[in-house]
């Protein structure tokens, strides 16, 4: 059986939008945070992975919401490393708040970076064990977010320092930042977020310059379509579904 | 006597960059998020000034760092506002390690805010009074950035949804990672903040476009001049000293 490991959170000011909800990327940090720190509870820090020469790299998040948490709100955020195969290892997560009610829920593939090659590894059993997935044989087929047919608004990104993590590239976060930065004001303060499927294709690293395109898809439901681009190489897509503020 | 108020907090990878330690800007948000947490914690919480119509601004941080938190490092924030006039609210924060070493201290001038006008307004009692700072009569002369002579390095930024705080402006912290990202990552991996001094000319707002500029001044002392212009107008200066990292 899996572990599972749960720690607590509040809500900082800092944490969250004008509307005093928590941000989409910063709901998606602290879901990472909670993986973070299963690995060092458990033996498996990121910073021994580093040691040798490895880390997790984030190729896909399904996140589902409920409700957004709010400014100085108690949640508690929850996650296991279900499954894994030769190449990927699979994790949920979820948050839920004070009375025990599932406000989110995510779920993550996984691989083994090779920090000096930058290629994929396969994933060692002294790696994973600690975290008790199934060991499976299957590649989990996730639903693809889909391509932009039109592009309704577009904002250029330069990488900055604080946009890269351990692993010497973009950390997962900013990428959710740039698509919806790329929605206006307008938007982000009429709708708010209830589902992301977002997925990574090329890294990028300090220094480079991207461009965040967006197509808004308001029938039968609001949809938007996003994607990540440095010239030419799709870095990452994803979409994102809205509901009306309440 | 001023109100002394106090909260610990656990630093997060993702408020540390590459090296490890805190970020210059995530170090300040946790001081200011002590001053709203007192705010909170004394009946006069940012969400009530906002009801009211004002919002607390920095005019200045004048910040010294012995030693940068690290990940995981278990901190603890301190703060009391220890002074006021007329139109300024002057308030002191330090952090402490679990040895009680005094890792940073800030002192920090605050103005009042009508969100109506976008004018500075006199401080009332009923706003001040639970945080019992000492009642002054003179304002305090504190020490100015300076001021570029050269340019060594510039960058421009856009304002993001997620840089606008509650009072509808940007907030203070992201003027800091501005600065500090238009030098490059050499210099950013080599040197570490020592002190930072920060004086707030004129708010920026949502879709503004800004550039920061840098002096590095590398004799007798490492310390870099910084200015973010919005077109003519100045909106920040700053003067940051470093040393080499450890």
């Amino acid at each position: 059986m899996p572990e599972i490991y749960r720690e607590k959170h509040r809500v900082v000011y800092y944490e969250t939008d004008v509307s005093g909800q928590i941000s989409l990327g910063k709901l998606v940090d602290l879901l990472m945070l909670a993986s973070y720190d299963q690995g060092k509870a458990l033996g498996m820090s990121e910073e021994k992975l580093n040691e040798q020469g490895y880390g997790w790299v984030i190729t896909q998040h399904l996140l589902e919401i409920n409700r957004l948490p709010k400014r100085d709100e108690q949640i508690t955020l929850e996650t296991k490393a279900t499954a894994y195969n030769r190449y990927f290892c699979y994790r949920d997560f979820a948050i839920y708040d004070l009375a025990g009610e599932l406000l989110a829920k995510m779920h993550t593939a996984f691989v083994l970076l090779d920090l000096k090659t930058r290629k994929i590894s396969r994933i060692t059993e002294a790696v994973i064990a600690p975290f008790a997935p199934e060991a499976i044989k299957t590649i989990e087929r996730l639903p693809s977010p889909g391509k932009l047919t039109t592009v309704d608004a577009k904002k250029e990104y330069q990488v900055r320092f604080w946009d890269i993590d351990t692993n010497h590239h973009v950390n997962n976060v900013h990428y959710i930042e740039w698509m919806l930065d790329a929605l206006d004001a307008d938007f982000l303060l009429n709708y708010e977020p209830v589902a992301l499927n977002i997925k990574y294709e090329h890294e990028l690293h300090y220094g480079d310059t991207c461009e965040s395109k967006v197509q808004i898809i308001r029938e039968p439901e609001l949809i938007t379509v996003h994607e990540i681009k440095k010239t030419d190489t799709l870095s990452c897509t994803a979409k994102v579904s809205w509901r009306p503020r309440q």
